[in-house]
Parts: C-alpha cells; structure tokens; sequence
C-alpha cells in the first residue's frame, strides 16, 4: 500500500509519522516544495527578531531524521503539479534538476496549507510574505541590511502581522501596521483588543487603521486617502487562503469557503484522496456550516486522523470550535467560540458579560488584571465564546472556557469549576468561578445589565447614570453625564434616586452590581453597567483610533 | 428576617454579603472570634516570610467597610458558645469584655472552619500553628526574634507545612520538614510530588520522611527512631480538622468523615441551620460517599448556595472534585480528582499514563519541563484524575483537566480540545492533546503500556528491557538490566528481538512508543514504559528517600 502526501510540515508530517507508527510495512512518500519539512512556521516571526536565534532550532526534523526513525521518504525541493484521480498518479517537478516525475499512490493526502493573500495593488511585488524558511531568511537578510534605522510598513494586523510588527519593533525598526479594519485581529471585538492595540502603541509600534493600501511605491506605502509612509521594507500580511490549486485542477470539490470540502473522515470528494489543515474547511462548531480556521492544533489533528481513516481505524473529526493566542510585548489576546460581532453576523442569540479580575489573588504580590468577554445563549445559558486580554493568565483561563464550551457546559457550570487555587496561581474565586457568577446573575435576572454599546440608547431613553466609583477614582475620569454616588453612600441618597430609571457603573462591574442590588431593594429600576469605566474606556479608545 | 453567621472569613462572608445583595432588608449578624473578618488565610505563610510584606494586605475588609456596603453586623473576637436549635438561639461570648449575651435567629449558618490537627506528644504546646492573623504574628516576631540562625523545625508536610518550610527557608532559617508518609503531600501519588521534594531539597529544606515525632522538648524535636533534631521554633502542620464541637453540642448530624453532614442546598439536619467550608464535608464526585475538602473555592461557592437557598431561589451543590495545586521555589504541583493510590483505595478500575511535555513550544526560548500523570477508565477512557509537576504551565494543564473532568470527557476527547496556541503559552501539539493521544493509543490498544510499578514483574515474567535512547542518553543513566538499541536502529537489530517477549523504555515515553510500533509491525510482544526513564527514576527517588 502506497500513500504519497503532498506537504510536509504539520498535517501532512502528522499523517506521515501516524501512519508508519500503524503500519510498519506502508510505502510513504512525502513531497514538499520548500527545501525544508516540519518546520516551524509558527516560529517565523521570532527568528526575524532572533528571539529564536538558532535558525536549527525552527526544523524539527530533516528528510534524514525521518528517513531513519520513521522510513519516510521525503523528498524536499519537489512541487506536485498535478494530481490525476482515475489514475491515481501525481505529477511531480524536482526544483533543483527540473526533472519531471509521475508516482501512483494507493491514498493521497494533500496538505499544501495555505498562501497569503496577495493584495491587488501596483508595487505589491515589493512587499516581502513570511510563509516558510526560505521567506524568513530573506525577511531576515533584508532587515538587517536595511538596519535599525530603517522604516518598515506592514500591510495587515492579523495574527502574523502583528507578530511581524513586535519583533520588528523588537530590533528597533521604525515600523509602521496598517489595517484596514476598525481594530487589529478581527476575529477580536473591538473593546477587547484594544488593550493590545494601546500597548503596541506604547511599545513604538505606529498603527493606522481604518486604512487601505494603494500603491507601494520604491519608497513608500500610499494608502487610499492619499496619506504617505515612508518603507525601506514593506511586508504584506493581509490575510492567507487556502493553497488548493492543485485539488482544484483535480476536480475535487471545494467548500462554500474556497477551501477544500472533506467529509468527517478527512477524504475530499474522492475517497482516495484525503485531506486536512489549512487548504481545507472546517464544520464548525456553533455555527451553522463551515469556516475556514488556519490553525496548528487542528492541521496536526486532523493529519493523525487520517492515518487513522488509511488505517481502518473508526475516526471521526470534531466539527471545529477555533482557539487562538497572541502575544505582544508580554500582553496576551486569546479568543475561543464566538466574538459578539460573530454572533450578531451570524445571527446567534446571545448575552455577553465583561469582568477585569486579576490574575491571582490580589494579596500576593504580581497579580495582573485579566480582563475578559464571556458570551453565553440568553435562554439556556450555554457557552459559546469568551476572549481575553491581560499580561498573565490570559491562556489559562481561555484554554479553561475553550474547554467548558465544548463540554456544551453553561455559564451556571462555570460557578462549580473547581480550578487550582493558591495565591500564586489563582483566587478562591478564580476569574472563571466570577464569569460563572456574573452571568448566573445576569441569566436569571438577578442583576440586569447592559452592554456599553447599549448605553447611549439607554440615556437616550431618560435612564440616568450614577458612578458608584469614590469622589478620587471618578474625579481621574468618567462617563460623560455620570452623577457620583459612591456605592457606600447610596442609602443616603435614595430620595435623589426613587422614581428614575437607573444604569450604574462602577470600575469593572463588581460595586455596580452591588449597587444595582441596593437600588433594587428599594423598588428602584436600575441595570449595571458591564465591565463598567474599564470596557467602556476601552470602547472609546477603539472607536476613537 | 435575621441571619446569624457563625465564622467571617470564606464561607462565612460569602453567604452574608451575598444575602445582603438578594435582600437589602434582612438583618444579618456575623460573629467571628478572631480579631479579624475575610482575612487572606491562605497568604499567612507569604506573610511569615514578608512575600506579602503588608499586613494590611491581609485583611480584605474590616467591620467597618463590611458595614458601610453591606450593613453587615459584624463582630469580632466574639465567640460562639452554644447553639439552641429549639429556641433558634446562639449564645456569645465578646472575648474582650467577657459579656455573655443571647442572639435569636431565623437562620443560622455555621461557617466554623477548620483548626489544626493536635498531636498527642509531650511538649506539642511549644509547637506553634497557623490558622488566622493573629498566629500569623506571633510566628512571624518569634521567627524573627529568633532570627536567621534560628533552626526551625516543621511537623508535617501537608500544604501549610511545605509553604511554611518554603516561606522559613527564604528567611535564611535552618529548616527541617518532618513528614510521618513516605513522601510530602500525600495527595499526590509519590513519583508525581518527587520533583518537588527534591526541588525542596536543593533549596535547602531538610526533609526528613517515614517519621514519627516522638516528643518535643526546650531544644530538640525527638523522633520514634530516637533521631534528634535541634529546634529553636516548632510548627506543627499536622492536618486540619473540621471545627464542628458546636455543631456536635448542639446535636447536629455529623457525616462518616466528622465533617458536618448537609444536604445539597447546604441544609444540616436542622433545616434553619446552614453550613459550608472546612467544618462541613462534601459529596465527592468520583468515588462513592462523602469526603472532608477543605479548600478555599469551595467554602466561598457554597456560601454564596446557602444565601441563594435562604433567599429561596433554587440551587444545589456539586458534588466535590478537588482541585489543588501548591507552588515552593518556583515549582508547582497541582492535583485534580483521583490520585492513583486513592483509586486503588476505593477499588475504582483505572489507567495511568505519564508524559512530560514542555509547558511551551521547544523551538521558543523558555520552555519547561511540564509531567503530568492522568487516570480514566479502563473500559470507557472516562477521565478520574489528574497530576502535574512543574516550574510553568501546571496550573493551566490541571485546570484543562478538572474542567475536563467535570464535564465527563474521556481522555479520548482531549485529543480534540482546541486550546490556544502560540509558541510561547504552549504547543500545536498541547500537553493536553498529547496525553489524548497517548490515552488514545493505550485505551484502543495501539501502544500497550505499563507503569514503573509493574516492570519488576514484567522482568521477573521473562520480559527483556530495551532503552531505545541514544548511547550517549543511555550512558548518563538507565535502568538496571536494560539493553541499549537506539530507536533509529531498531530494524537494524530484529533478529535480536524477534520471539522475545520485550518492554522498551525512552527518556519520556514517546520514542518508546515508536518503538513499540515498530517492534509490533514485525510480529514482536512489546509493551512501553508509561513515562519512560524520567517517571523511573522520580519514582526510585521517592522510593529512596
């Protein structure tokens, strides 16, 4: 039995090494058109700024290496440029000699990832992509001839652009991000990624956004509005899509999304053929249909499974719920499920909550704040996504709700998760026991609360607004035509307050749950600003870049 | 309406503010015998050694804030004496002035705690204890009077003994940790907690384990075997137990365990008289029956269920799963569920595997060694327990896993947890995925598997031992008996192998399992060594000591 794979760095080195562990007596080709395999790409970044200094350290494995652990034959420097599914063959062309070869395969597996996406603008040759070793040295070469008085652009703040931009920052690069949406990392709403968006800020890094590219001239980003970057270096990071050129051309067939349609076992339309990582879409998990989600973690899974499925082992893929981190100059971003700009496109039901806990226990020393967004189904209160941004503890507490929400749990559930506590570590509450009862407060009608967005409404509609933050914290800043009241205080201005519609507010929420309690006791309609001064001025900040 | 609450620290406060926000009208009396209410009891060892350097930092609320929010009635250093459940009464003693007075209630919630575990041996009065503020004090001015030539002597390596010797030990203070098991934290399964101990070792604290103390006198702890130790200052942290003479006197129903016996809504056998925390036990959720778990989150959910109950909303406890982690010198060890020696004591049918993953990607600087051991079922993969040592990324990893836990999963479906990756907060691959994919192999048979604990008999049954490591790695240290044949050398040496009956063994486990796959291809009986050299020689280490 002859299985040849196409790719050979994460689904496509999973599927290699899985099957030989299961069958010791398969034929294995692996064809990889890069001169290296089982990279690692998710490392690029890092060695253009030598954070990763050993360039040895990025290749995990060589054809050699592989050869003599797992009797694969891996032949780098080699591109498919045809599949033939009646004939079970593939074309193959040997970069180095140009030589032309047809192999036959009994199972195919293509793993050819993605590409980035290539924006449609004169000059755009210019500009460098970060895709492999080979793009990294060459990243490398040129910044550092460039050096550190250089001027650099990077044309999108995704996850690699952003990535692009820290360690560019790192080398003491002028660098300048573009994006052409409202935030950086639009899987993220905007009020949680502004803390990110404001330290990359801090840390030099320009942003502009709002902004789309026009020209790349030989000196210079020329963006739509006519503004003009100076860029010795200009890097283009807007995005990837799926690399299935190859299994078009083959007649298989593509997902709604462009990438590459596969049933629960990983085979294409073809069950010769198999497929998995970032060429392929996913089913997702909370939403109807499928997504694209370029990630590792599911290349890697999805690659084992298919030595599975060759295998005859009974496998099934889990639809795809999508998990991300970033980190900047020590802020993490992580995001799991749905954004509330996901939900609302796609149409979904939902109740977001916002809390600013720290990291571990305040009385020990180093806790950090770790702000996050819990959204859960306004009737059963089930999970279906949380983000979180923080300089500790960030990917903790998301990996916990990534968790939780596949188990299908509630947020009701997230109350009696017994997490590992000592002040170092954690709280006796820790940040996700508050979001489980922040939301059993807000679910059953506790606590009503609204969202920042839903403040302006709410004034408009003859609410009035009271910070029951201390004269000091209110007097350093507040929401524009908030009264304050400080929530120990409250009982003695009732009379100021019965017969008006209330929102409260406080720093992050806690005291103005507090206070939304006492108002109530005392027959007062009043709702809790969520997340309150701390989200609110986030949501600011972002509207206002 | 009137509340009276016994204990004003976790459970205690829990239930009276969180009945002070459901009902802004009850009336709510707090009587607490310490000096102080919601103090930090799980700081005091950091406060010993000035980590917290602020003792104001300990206190989280005073009587006096507690009022202004809340309108709590909050008494310290008052103490209760007795409870009448006829009359629905308590009677209090104000320690100061010795007033006695009598206080009825409609309900009343005993949130007593737990205190220290007295052992019975001459001289145990000179052996101080930790428990509230107030002790916290005196050990910090006589450790301090002392001073750094001091030697101080810990009875019992629990959790509040190992911080405590850790917190000494940071002050320069000569320290010996005498434990009565065989290794410390007797949670853990002892080649899970042996990192730890010797971590503890080689930062300078003496342990002394399988030791009985025999009497304490003016200078010297005596031991059962005759050993001697000097002692300037004497900890006893020999467990706690539940704080429930009051509950007993009043004749309330005790539980199997001693705990206070409730029902789910936290109802003792009285249904006016509530109770949580440390004097209560719970209902475990993995073997049958009730189980005394004094932990900070617990106390805090539970009383925040009791003021839920009394406010007449509905709501139950979970039963208990158990969480806990502890951090000393920078290497933490955290447990969830079901240790392997407390599976093998409810007679519950279990799998063990070990790994040792890096908390992050290995191509990113920083990496640290993460060893996890995880039980399920035998028969359905359903995961029991968790354990993991380490100096990063135990404490997500556990957390993953409890989460997992509770929700039902089987270590099939970690395989399938999508958790945020970049490369510096974990792997493509996470720890947690790859104890899926071990669990994975051994659940379905793929990769037959034993434990350390077994491969005497395996060897006494005929079975030949191959380390597949390198020689340079098998040079440095192996298991006695084993022959060396390099993973990558393997096919090479089948003759050798073919008809024997084999368990090979690798540094971590994962090259044992390509072994394994080999040597089956080619018709060989092979099982793997679950963790390979590394939980070996932690388990030998325990063994040793």
């Amino acid at each position: 039995m002859k299985t040849v794979i196409i790719g050979g760095v994460a689904a496509g080195m999973s599927a290699a090494t899985r099957l030989r562990r299961l069958k010791e007596d398969a034929e294995i080709v692996v064809f990889e058109m890069s001169p290296n395999v089982s990279y690692a790409n998710c490392g690029l970044p890092y060695f253009v700024s030598d954070v990763i200094s050993n360039r040895s350290d990025l290749l995990l494995q060589t054809p050699t290496s592989l050869y003599n652990r797992f009797r694969l034959d891996v032949r780098v420097g080699h591109k498919v440029t045809k599949i033939d599914p009646a004939a079970k063959t593939v074309t193959v062309l040997n970069l180095d000699t140009q030589e032309v070869s047809e192999h036959g395969y009994d199972n195919l597996v293509i793993a050819t990832g993605a590409k980035p996406r290539r924006l449609d603008i004169p000059g755009i040759d210019r500009a460098l992509t970060l895709r492999d070793v080979v793009d990294a040295d060459r990243v490398k070469a040129l910044v550092h001839d460039a050096g550190p008085q250089a001027k650099a652009v990077v044309l999108g703040a995704g996850f690699i652009g952003v990535e692009l931009a820290e360690n560019l920052a790192h080398l003491g690069v002028d660098t300048t991000l573009v994006q052409r949406g409202a935030s950086i990392l639009s899987q993220f709403d905007a009020e949680m990624v502004e803390p990110l968006q404001a330290h990359l800020v801090a840390n030099g890094v320009k942003l502009i956004t709002n902004a789309t590219p026009h020209e790349i001239t030989d000196t210079e980003v020329v963006l739509a509005d006519g503004r003009r970057i100076h860029a010795d270096v200009v890097f283009s990071a807007t995005g990837v899509v799926p690399d299935n050129a190859l299994a078009k051309d083959a007649g298989l067939k593509l997902g709604p999304t462009g990438g590459l349609w596969v049933n629960e076992r990983q085979q294409t339309s073809d069950p010769s053929i198999y497929a998995a990582g970032d060429a392929v879409e996913k089913q997702s998990e909370l939403t109807p249909g499928a997504a694209l989600v370029p990630l590792a973690n599911l290349a890697n899974r999805h690659g084992r499974l298919i030595a599975d499925a060759i295998a005859g082992k009974a496998t099934a893929a889990h639809p795809a719920l999508g998990s991300i981190i970033i980190g900047a100059f020590g802020v993490g971003a992580a995001i799991t499920g749905l954004s509330e700009k996901a939900a609302v496109k796609a149409g979904i039901a939902h109740t977001a909550i916002h809390l600013h806990p720290g990291s571990h226990a305040g009385y020990y020393p180093g806790a950090k704040r770790v702000s996050l967004k819990v959204l859960f189904d306004p009737e059963t209160g089930r999970l279906l996504g949380a983000q979180g941004v923080g300089m500790d503890g960030v990917d903790k507490r998301i990996d916990v709700l990534a968790t939780a929400i596949r188990a299908g749990m509630t947020v009701d559930d997230l109350m009696d998760l017994e997490l590992a506590y000592s002040p170092q570590y954690g709280s006796a509450k820790d940040p996700i026991n508050h979001a489980g009862y922040i939301g059993n407060n807000v679910l059953h009608g506790t606590t009503p609360t609204i969202q920042w967005h839903e403040l302006p409404q709410a004034l408009a509609n003859g609410r009035i607004l009271v910070d029951v933050r201390t004269e000091k914290e209110n007097g350093a800043g507040t929401i524009p035509g908030a009264i304050n009241i400080p929530v120990d205080a409250l009982r003695d201005h009732l009379e100021e307050l019965v017969g008006q519609q209330v929102v409260v507010t406080c720093q992050v929420g806690q005291r103005g749950h507090t206070a939304t309690q006492i108002l109530r006791g005392h027959g007062i309609d009043v709702v809790n600003l969520s997340g309150g001064y701390v989200t609110w001025k986030s949501a600011q900040d972002a509207l206002a870049r």
